[in-house]
């Protein structure tokens, strides 16, 4: 056994249970006796006096063993590290005025120690840990997951899982008080087409076949509704196998909610209501409801998006009928061929110089992936419109016009990108996002007021140009709009689908739909993405079964729960809201998953591995450990 | 389009959102005008009328239609048929005294129905669906649970989910008010060794690499203590791919709890008041508490089992020293080689006939697996002992004091069986059950009273005969008693663990222990289960680096939620409980998972089959459904 550095100073914990937390003391409590647990934050050695900092999750509490009271513990704690396990059993004083401190709870109080258990030892540890922002030194992300258990330590981190503990509870409560039935799904389940990649999880008993984890339990939610359960949800783990972003997890987790006989305002009701308590709950806000709706058109051709941040203006003009004929070849042929021609009034900006200008180029033409940008400054000092295509190319009355119809007047500036739509019109918003971010429109996580905005009125499909097919916008089981049906035969990409989504502060942190709940509608919708009558069966079978037997009504909604909190928490990464995320390379450098594994496990799993020639497998086996 | 049968009947929802469910409506309501939605349980048509008891998850409400209120809404009632989906609007009427229904709670009113929109139809189901327990016909469990949609309309499934959602509800609250945090551990994880086979996931990004759901997520709860979380819990899957049994299924759900600073004392102070909060809630009782406990070795030698069903007494008598020298050379020799003759009274049971008797020495012998069963009879007519092995062979002076020893009177039997310990002791304990589900001494599910015990003083390993190797009794982050920590050389096999199981009515329903939590201790620990340093490193290094950094003191215990949510329910199976189980051939039969996948899936994995002979894959490809 290779002893612990310092084991000599660890002793039993004969104090018993805690009286109170590391957060919990006030000066009300002054003259109380109390037992305190926790890990050494900070120690200062004073004049026969050492200080300690003692912190738990709730808290710090300052404590002090004198030379005095207690030789034997203040020769201890001279001896304490940061990060150390101890328990004190101590009387609650007062603090003089000039040590007070007032940006602690419990800052007015101090815990003079009268006998102290050593728990446990710490080595330094890797990166500095304290509760203290002002010493924190900041230390690189792979080694911080490497040692989650200690990042896990800083308060912001636990603030944050605190934060996630209260949205479960208040988001389970609220489905309680509205008559839903929590139920949970399986987990080893068959692929529902989602359209990411299938986890795959092979069967020992049913050799070749495989259980897939669900990206969704969407089909199991509606054969809850066709089981008569009425409404239903759960908090659960889904699971794509797709490169991770800095917004996305390889598993992730989600509110996930059905109803049945629900209609569109029966989900936006219920769901503010939802949003309402959790801002009411979390962040002591009450939001305003219902929240505005914006159809799908209107936001990809206002806002270039599907999920705009509308805490800003920046808005999306269409000039085409401006450029139309203006003589302009670039323009003129885009028009020509039903493109677009967008412009967005950046107030203010008219004198903006000209290295600003070719930055904002570059990114519009490197990052944007548009085909340039082309501009019209009108400086503040009145001196008339300067444009970046040659007046003879683009004659000033036509950009006189659009300058005009977007409303810029003398000190603005004027961006303009053509292309095809909708391309253009996404080209166009994410330049509105870049150039809002420029001026600091955008407000910072956790700041500014929360906008929500349902988007409705969603293509039902949209065609993949790759695979010269339909594929659904949202999934298969969403309803077309009743007034939309006779299109599916002949142009099903203008019907209309019974989707939304729930945007908050440009992302969409929630969507759903009024599902098909009749046989031959899912039947002409597999048709129309494609399905053969087989694959369809053989895939959706239970489904198509179950509408044979009374199926009712239903539709419903998911949230993305892990985004959900990372919002309301305003951090900056998914990562700072899961205790044991993945890096982006899909590993986790703790545990180190994903690992080899013994040949004799694939055996059993009647598989075997097909390497790339570079990949060489380890040898090794492992051993059975408990009964 | 294959248009549904009937459906010339359905037509679009005008009656708006639902004013109540089916099972609201009083006598208090007469007269109100409502609007109720659900399947059609069962029709009667009687002159005039059609009465049509409509089922929702909530109850039953009888509806009537009249040719002289509403004469198509007469004639579409009259095409109605079981499981048709329906809205009506209509007048909640006082039924006449002779009509009314005391056993239902909506049985004292009716609705009059004004208006009526078929919703959906239904085929004739494969089998009768209805509230109406008098009419269910038994339909075999493959069937059901192949239309697992229809099964789950019945209210006695609906009931236990409700149940499920309220012992979830209940759960959560309570562990809320005592500070826990619910933290979610990763699914895509490495294996923990819990002595089961693990479920793998190939990797996509990392070829020849595989993830492991969680048997338990018992490590990450570790970790997140000595994060500094202080209380977690979670209510969390978990996977073994073990052979399923009828009350195990391949994914079950865990209660799991993490506690800082705790002690045995404090789990147990805490958990009997979980199990207090649910009995209150769930079943309306007031357990009293504290939880009686006994030491493991009491239980096995008292009752033969590590589980003891307390709610009866037959125990077990150790009679070795009776018979030591008595003559009976079988007796004999077991108890000179160490083994024990262990006898059971069995009150009233001494006029047993010869061909029970017979059964129950069948049943030793074949189902339990004992060498035999030697048995004493008292007549009720005190004619004096029968025994079963002749006088000559063991003499009636040893009998009689084996007979007195175990408080035998007139009228009882006294069985015995012999051999091994602990083997003895675990058929003794077998024999016991099954002679007290003879004698109806177990109460059916859901009867009689319920008896908690806590076990405790679990040894910490035991040897594995067949691997010639110690294997640790919970797992090997089980705390060694403090007492016993010099064993863990000599004598592994005698130290006592900090482990603990609570039982209900003789099932186990949770588990738990002290952990270890410092290096050391832990590197012991795996020294004495045989793995070597290397090993350890690989496989546990992140806890064994983890406690290098002030890991404090903490235990912990997880609960198997699906058999609580049975025992609480009084169901008979763990498929009663969960909505979409499996079958004990690990198979989901309605989705039919597990399935076989495209090639091109697995070769995305780095895998490939390698199939049995008899094993042919089809040929098949899947297409994209959703952008």
């Amino acid at each position: 056994m290779s002893e612990h550095p310092r084991s000599d100073l660890i002793a039993a914990d004969t104090h018993g249970t805690r009286t109170h937390t590391c957060g919990d003391l006030r000066p009300e409590n002054s003259g109380e006796e109390v037992v305190l647990k926790g890990w050494v934050d900070t120690r200062r050695d004073l004049g026969g006096l050492v200080f300690i900092d003692l912190r738990d999750r709730h808290g710090l509490t300052q404590i002090v063993f004198s030379s005095q009271m207690n030789e034997e513990a203040y020769d201890i704690a001279g001896k304490l590290r940061s990060e150390d396990v101890i328990s004190i059993r101590g009387t609650v004083q007062d603090r003089s005025d000039s040590a007070k401190n007032d940006s602690l709870p419990t800052g007015h109080i101090e815990v003079s120690v009268d006998d102290i258990c050593v728990l446990n030892t710490s080595e330094t540890t890797p990166f500095v840990v304290t509760a203290h922002d002002d010493r924190r030194v900041e230390a690189n992300e792979d080694l911080r997951l490497k040692h989650r258990y200690l990042d896990l330590r800083r308060p912001e981190l636990q603030k944050n899982l605190a934060l996630r503990h209260r949205l479960y509870q208040t988001t389970r409560r609220f489905f309680d008080e509205h008559d839903f039935l929590e139920i949970e799904t399986p987990v080893l389940t068959k692929s529902t087409p989602e359209g990411a990649r299938d986890f795959l999880v092979p069967s020992r008993m049913h050799p070749g076949r495989f259980y897939a984890l669900p990206q969704s339990p969407q089909t199991y939610k509606q054969l809850l509704m066709v089981g008569g359960l009425d409404r239903y949800v759960q908090i659960t783990k889904c699971f794509r196998d797709e490169a991770l972003r800095a917004d996305r997890q390889l598993e992730f987790t989600q509110i996930d909610v059905e109803m049945t006989f629900a209609t569109e305002e029966t989900i936006y009701d219920l769901m503010e209501g939802l949003m309402a308590a959790l801002w009411r709950d979390i962040k002591d806000v009450e939001l305003q409801t219902p929240f505005p709706r914006m159809p799908y058109r209107e936001a990809l051709e206002t806002y270039g998006s599907d999920k705009p941040d509308v805490r800003f203006d920046l808005k999306l003009n269409d000039v085409s009928d401006v450029f139309a004929e203006c003589g302009f070849r670039v323009f003129e042929s885009i028009v020509d061929s039903g493109g677009k021609i967008i412009a967005i009034r950046v107030p203010g900006e008219g004198d903006r110089g000209r290295s600003a200008m070719d930055r904002l180029e570059d990114h519009v033409t490197k990052d944007i992936g548009a085909a340039g940008l082309i501009y019209f400054k009108l400086p503040s000092d009145g001196s008339g419109i300067q444009q970046n295509v040659s007046e003879n190319a683009l004659p000033t009355e036509y950009v006189e016009q659009a300058v005009e119809q977007v409303g810029a007047e003398t000190g603005d500036l004027v961006l303009v990108l053509a292309g095809d739509a909708p391309t253009v019109y996404k080209q166009s918003g994410h330049l509105r996002l870049h150039v809002a971010k420029e001026l600091d429109l955008v407000p910072e996580p956790g700041e500014g007021d929360d906008q929500f905005l349902w988007i409705t009125d969603f293509p039902l499909v949209e065609h993949d140009e790759e695979e010269d097919r339909y594929v659904a916008l949202h999934h298969p089981f969403t309803s077309p709009h009743p007034d939309d049906l006779d299109k599916l035969d002949d142009a099903p990409d203008e019907a209309r689908a019974r989707g939304y989504d729930l945007v908050l502060n440009g992302n969409e942190i929630g969507g759903g739909s009024i599902r098909i709940h009749q046989r031959h509608i899912q039947e002409k919708m597999f048709d129309v993405l494609g399905i053969g009558k087989e694959e369809a069966q053989d895939r959706f079978g239970f489904l198509l079964d179950a509408f044979r037997y009374g199926a009712p009504p239903h539709g419903g909604i998911a949230f993305g729960l892990d985004r959900l909190v990372m919002l309301l928490a305003g951090a900056n990464s998914l990562r700072d809201v899961i205790a044991f995320p993945m890096t982006q390379s899909a590993q986790e450098p703790m545990v180190k998953s994903p690992d080899w594994v013994d040949p004799q496990q694939l055996k059993e799993l009647h598989i075997r591995l097909e390497l790339p020639d570079d990949v060489e497998p380890p040898q090794r086996t492992h051993s059975r450990l408990a009964s």
